[in-house]
């Protein structure tokens, strides 16, 4: 028998992160100040510690991973690279299918990759204290893991809504010594403004994250600050060890080359920790299909415009160029929570204005099929983020049958569903309802922020 | 740094069951018929495949394992196994703390390690429909998993008060293709005599096994059997792959002997697929001690008789040879509920027997206590069976820094705990109860089955 995955000891896990921003053909845009000028790394230490802006900054190509975070890491990885065999069968399909398995950190995703070295980040830098936002629970969840292994209190505000719904997320949070709150709530002037014109509000991540950056800014000992799980550039530059690892995988099982890289992108995160050692391969000539796959629900990709908007609903971030369809932007109530952001990062938005990456959008109800035949023949239940880049996978293996290619797929399994049945079992009773935003809504969207600056076009590309 | 943990290549799982049967210094009781006499392989015939009941009663020492069965297992097989670094520098221990990780299956636990098996089995011998019990739900969810690869009807009875505290393991039943229903139910004459009496009973194992071997026995057309997901020979046969790796990979991180096995012990399977092949071992001459850890409200090991007793509380089962508290006991609502079960199996209790196994009896805090430490140290949310082997872990490790000696201790981490936080809810809000089985209770359900035949007694160990 072939061998179906791969396993790499510790030795083999990448000592160093890797940094797209050094190797994109054009620079990135700054993000901008709310006079529209250029911001200083100064005017971000009060939410950030000055190592991590020292990171997000940074146009060093290779980033060094300190010794004790791989420590951690070790908890964990190297994640193995599995190849779906059975999937492959059912479809009968000449393609070989590889994914990444990132559902096997302790907090059940890929978000582990980078909680860990942003607390320990903040732990070096003297900071006491981390304060967040989740939305399904998957970040939250992962920052409290951290934080606990580390040794920092950790306060997560989270979506009423999904507060109510998941009271296993937050107690999976306190089991690491974490506090979970609703949002919005009454400790700070944001949570409690809201609560004053909408006391019954479900919430929103908008509303969560100006929650929790005001309780890090207004912590007058100076040793609170506040963590964000996508989006970033330190965030998406954390989880290339993804993409490193499946490299060195790959060539283990003896593939020469890859023809797809397929993953999910909500903030981009996922999508970029496995893609972004693969874009290095393509900017230096390799021939790569890269698909960061989005909901239809919140196309901002597909659908939407590259221009500096804001990364919260409350205009409390700088402006970041990105692919988004605007900060006020209410997404459907799809179950893959971790797809409903507005916006982009800022670093896989240029990849797609560099023609990079070729972004496309599913629905949730293919999304589940997808997950449903992935649970019929691979056997495990992905996150319903998962099942957006597990559908696209389908399609781009049926495609090497009817096209009668061989074809190297790899995706990025980015984490399991056995906090998230519930989108299962409404998929089962037949009650999952399908969202495509509309045009109206979406037209609607972009005009409320036609003021902000617009980001420079480039020569490739969408945009 | 030194390594972690150890992965094996798929070419370095084991090809071969291991039975410990053949090795045992004394041969086993057989099973009784209700006249009291051997039952013959013919009489299980409608409850199990005939090639099941082969495995069942063989005295081979080794048994191949079909290269179907290995692919399948490939799908999160081999497991690996990791040194908990963190606890040990917690409790300033000299020992060496081990752990087989057999949380990673798609279903959360060791049990696929035999419903992969089962099901593969059942489908060779032409049957098209298995039947089964849960309690918690970690056997029902692994057995509608391996259903649903190997193509066969799932249906699960679900103790009723699972069922509707956990819906969630219904809905992971239900995307693996299975059909679970609350038990007792209105589709078998077990089922239906008790809602006759006790219309709104909680329901418990004894009456889901009851119908689940009904439903089996019942089917005209032939084509349905029975699976257990414990307790049998064949059950503890299926999970000797964890042993066998533990001891390949113990040999490759560089550890020339381990003193002390630890495997928390309900119907035994997950301590047995751990301690057999070391057991086998210690029979040749090693010194190790070995412990299955149960809970103190069901101390069949630590408190009850070693003599034959039904396996279900209905009395439909043959008479088996183990350690008991009467099949009519009812263990308090521990969240531990793989752990709840009267008997022990067969192998482990005449291990126990031959003074070849010192069980141990663990409370629910003390579990609690020490999952709650693992998760603070080592990261991960263990499964409430998980943290009484944890519990016993650290108390041998306690053990070795008194002593002041080095010692290696290996445990299995047979699951884990994210569908069953509810337990860790309780405990954080400080409204878990401590649960010891009262020696009046014991004496009573022990004196209801005096009459029952008494097992042989040996000449070495306990009984």
């Amino acid at each position: 028998m072939n061998p179906t995955k791969v396993f790499l000891s510790e030795k083999d896990i990448p000592k160093k992160w890797y940094n797209l921003a050094a190797d994109l053909p054009n620079p990135m845009l700054p993000p901008l100040g709310p006079d529209g000028k250029p911001i200083s790394p100064d005017m971000l230490a009060k939410v950030f510690p000055m190592n991590l802006i020292e990171q997000e900054v940074s146009q060093k190509r290779w980033i060094d991973i300190p010794e004790e975070i791989l420590k951690l890491l070790y908890i964990w990885r190297p994640s193995p690279l599995k190849r779906a065999v059975f999937l492959e069968e059912y479809l009968k399909t000449p393609a070989r299918i590889y994914y990444k398995d990132e559902s096997l950190s302790p907090a059940g995703s890929h978000k582990a990759n980078t909680s860990i070295p942003q607390a320990w980040y903040n732990k070096q830098f003297g900071i006491k204290k981390l304060t967040t936002e989740t939305g399904a629970g998957q970040w939250g969840s992962a920052l409290a893991f951290a934080c606990n292994l580390i040794g920092l209190e950790c306060k997560v505000f989270m979506v009423r809504v999904s507060f109510d719904q998941k009271p296993m997320r937050k107690t999976m949070m306190q089991v690491w010594g974490a506090k979970c709150i609703a949002s919005p709530s009454n400790e700070t002037n944001a949570g409690r403004e809201i609560l004053k014109i909408m006391p019954d509000t479900p919430g929103s991540l908008g509303i969560a994250i100006s929650e929790a950056v005001e309780a890090a800014v207004s912590d007058t000992t100076g040793e609170t600050r506040y963590s964000l799980g996508s989006v970033l550039n330190h965030v998406m530059l954390h989880q290339t060890i993804i993409g490193q690892e499946a490299q060195k995988q790959l060539k283990m099982i003896g593939e020469k080359k890859v023809d797809c890289i397929i993953g999910c992108a909500g903030g981009g995160s996922n999508f970029a920790g496995l893609a972004f050692p693969f874009v290095c391969e393509k900017i230096h000539g390799k021939k790569i299909t890269i698909i960061p796959v989005e909901s239809a629900a919140a196309p901002k990709m597909t659908r939407g415009q590259f221009r500096y908007d804001f990364g919260d609903n409350a205009e409390m971030t700088p402006l970041l160029p990105m692919a988004t369809l605007g900060h006020k932007f209410v997404p459907a109530p799809i179950h893959a929570g971790g797809l409903r952001y507005h916006g982009m990062a800022p670093l896989v938005s240029q990849g797609i204005v560099e023609g990079l990456l070729e972004p496309r959008a599913y629905d949730q109800i293919k999304s589940y099929e997808a997950a449903m035949l992935w649970a019929k023949t691979e056997g495990t239940i992905c996150a319903p983020e998962t099942s957006h880049a597990i559908a696209c996978t389908i399609d781009e293996a049926k495609k090497a049958k009817e096209e009668g290619k061989e074809k190297v797929i790899l995706f990025n399994y980015s984490g399991h569903g056995l906090m998230d049945l519930v989108g299962y079992d409404k998929f089962l009773s037949g009650k999952l309802e399908s969202y495509s935003l509309p045009e109206v809504e979406l037209q609607k969207s972009i005009n409320s922020i036609k003021d902000l600056p617009k980001a420079e076009r480039r020569k490739t590309g969408k945009w």
